[in-house]
């Protein structure tokens, strides 16, 4: 017999957490609207080979894959040595994989430079682990058509005052560039064909600090003259937290001679972020900070907040990966929030100002004259739910209460709306 | 190479129709928690052995099952002869089955009496077809706990207010009780085991007359005395729209002798849904109605509107079901809005009242400037894209027009907000 429980990985969510879940999307979505992005929906499933064309990294062994319908015993027996070939759909493992398909499928019917908005679950067969859900939401947006660091701006403007609106006032974005990850590696003497491993293990940085690193890239068998150079450069005392942002931060935390036209674009969005916001510029250039999709072509960014040390979503230019489904490049930039880890910390309140009313009866009073009160609540303006009374009042209320409930009332029978005394429920 | 298509029968919606599909849903999630209903949502795969219990009927057959995780050559060769042995999820096909599982697992945290609201995609392997969709959206109120025909009258109240405030009034809901089919083929003389059998015929009675359900009856080589006093039943002179409803019609419109209590639980929702409405009761009692599930004990209903041939929705009492999760009985009963067959009727305007504004800029505007004018629009409670000028400025804005903006500036450099002058979109 099937358990009760969802499956492995996977939530149920009750009044109270649906309740807040679909609040703080609605804050997440008016604001993106209002900066400009337009929401759009594809399908959960895509096809196999879409799913894994190389595009999804890690992400691609972690899918759902969805049997053939009506495959019969000699197909599955002759396709026992590849397992692909029992499976034509896939559950989607990240919005931007459909995101892409779906423009080299809608190109003629979007916007020149496309602000899109997707606000939708993912499903990745991961270990369960706290924190970690096999079905999550994931908020993006992403602009398509425009090569400019315009589009970083952008992105950064509208996370930021989502972020803000949230009650998450005081975020800021870490950032850097893959060319200037790439144009460092070089400089300090990684062969090309090193840099992918090389990357992975910057990745750490953050958790095994310099000397970690060093000695990982020294078990890599990195070009050992490189590793010196760049172990050498990681000592040496910086701080990335220096403000303001600017051209200056920038060049004071790479080697000498990083490229102009990758500091000049940082440096752009930096401006016009500070230019939109009014205020001091909620960038921080970190060049070490590398994100592990292989599809990166430019800027990379990662969301952070005072009040957590983890991140709270991040994206970054992927211009290579449309050009893969529509045969013809299209630059595209994306930034996600981690609805996961957002939800929890935002105090959302339901402002929605609709008072919500329980009216408590006892069986006696006929449900006729109950029907016609509710309407009438209803009519007004408020929402309502009738309980009948039990032993234990205090606890039907408690729960009334935690689904959002603001008042009640005893409904004794012949009452009208006007008899009604309504208490605030506590 | 995959195609750029969504898979087949499943759709991609851009702006336009998206924001029309969520303003819809806005007012149908509103309407309902209004009427004391809360929203719940549970994982969007159940457990293979969940999914085909028996109790989707028809609909287990069009589950999309999901492949184990790595299943090795010997796994998959051994499962050949039992393809339900390579999956251990699906994708759902109703909200039903999992709304009685999530019952199942989360009663302790639920009222007595639990209305819940489930508004979500399903999906079904359908063979594709004008109007059909193989993933498509559900929304569903149900009251577990109660089992008196109070409940009945709640989710019609709910359902023709939820429709009302579509813009859709004069709905109305089609009425019968799977007990008064049970005593009405018992009555006419057919045995319980040709009951299936018989309802399947009776539930063609719109598309293929009396005489036509006769024949198909007799084909079925049911009891043949049976057969004959049902024809004769269905040739009598009546009509199914006679109001007021009640017990009168009710009675009118059977055989004699039809049960008091289910009489009286029918006569006792239209009353309670009169005295909810204070208007003509929009009931129509139909003793033919049968609908298809399996699960169905007691009431069934099918929403109707004028303005189209076909049900809008419908849903019925299941009073069985959740105990076969539950192990102990939980009287239930479901109302669905055919949320795909709704949405294409609405007008729903965009009533938000936000202003929508496109800035339509030339390349050499300074970004910092324009992305500052969008901020400063936006904290003034706007909506607002920016388009760089193309050749064809009338497109551009048509297109604006069609995403729901409503109004453009041109912005030359150096404008400031009071510079702009907003010229609505035709």
């Amino acid at each position: 017999m099937a358990s009760v429980n969802p499956p492995r990985g996977m939530r149920d969510f009750l009044p109270a957490d649906k309740a807040r879940r679909e609040r703080v999307l609605a804050v997440i979505r008016e604001r993106y609207r209002a900066h400009g992005f337009d929401e759009i929906e594809t399908p959960v499933m895509e096809e196999y080979a879409r799913l894994h064309a190389g595009l999804g990294g890690d992400n691609e062994k972690l899918a759902y894959n969805v049997l053939k319908r009506g495959l019969d015993a000699d197909a599955i027996r002759s396709g026992a040595d590849d397992p692909a070939s029992l499976t034509d759909l896939g559950l989607r493992y990240d919005l931007t994989v459909p995101l892409a398909r779906f423009y080299a499928s809608n190109r003629g019917q979007l916007p020149a430079v496309f602000r899109s908005i997707q606000i939708a679950p993912v499903w990745r067969a991961e270990r369960p682990q706290k924190g970690r859900y096999r079905q999550f939401v994931q908020c993006d947006i992403d602009i398509i058509g425009d090569a400019s660091p315009r589009a970083e701006s952008e992105l950064a403007v509208a996370t930021l005052d989502t972020l803000d609106a949230l009650g998450l006032e005081g975020g800021s974005i870490r950032i850097n560039d893959r060319r200037i990850l790439d144009w460092m590696l070089d400089r300090f003497g990684f062969a090309a064909s090193e840099r992918p491993g090389v990357l992975i293990t910057i990745d750490k940085l953050d958790k095994i600090g310099p000397g970690g690193v060093a000695a990982e890239l020294r078990e890599r068998a990195a070009t050992a003259t490189a590793v010196d150079a760049f172990e050498t450069f990681l000592g040496r005392p910086m701080t990335l937290e220096h403000r303001p942002f600017g051209e200056g931060q920038i060049r004071a935390a790479l080697p000498d001679g990083a490229p102009d036209d990758v500091v000049a674009d940082l440096a752009g969005i930096g401006a016009a972020v500070s230019a939109a916001r009014g205020d001091d510029v909620p960038l921080v250039f970190d060049p070490f900070l590398v994100r592990g999709m292989g599809y990166y072509t430019g800027t990379i960014f990662e969301l952070a907040h005072p009040s957590v040390d983890y991140s709270l979503g991040g994206g970054g230019r992927y211009d290579g990966m449309i050009g893969r489904f529509l045969g013809q490049d299209a630059p595209a930039v994306g930034f996600s929030i981690g609805f996961e880890r957002i939800v929890d910390l935002v105090r959302a309140a339901d402002d929605s100002g609709v008072p919500a009313v329980v009216l408590v009866h006892d069986r006696d009073v006929p449900w006729e004259e109950l029907l016609a009160l509710k309407s009438a609540l209803i009519s007004d303006g408020s929402r309502v739910r009738l309980e009948q009374r039990t032993k234990n009042l205090k606890a039907l209320l408690d729960r009334a209460g935690s689904d959002g409930y603001t008042s009640f009332a005893t409904v004794s029978a012949g009452a009208t709306p006007d008899d009604l005394e309504l208490k605030p429920l506590a």
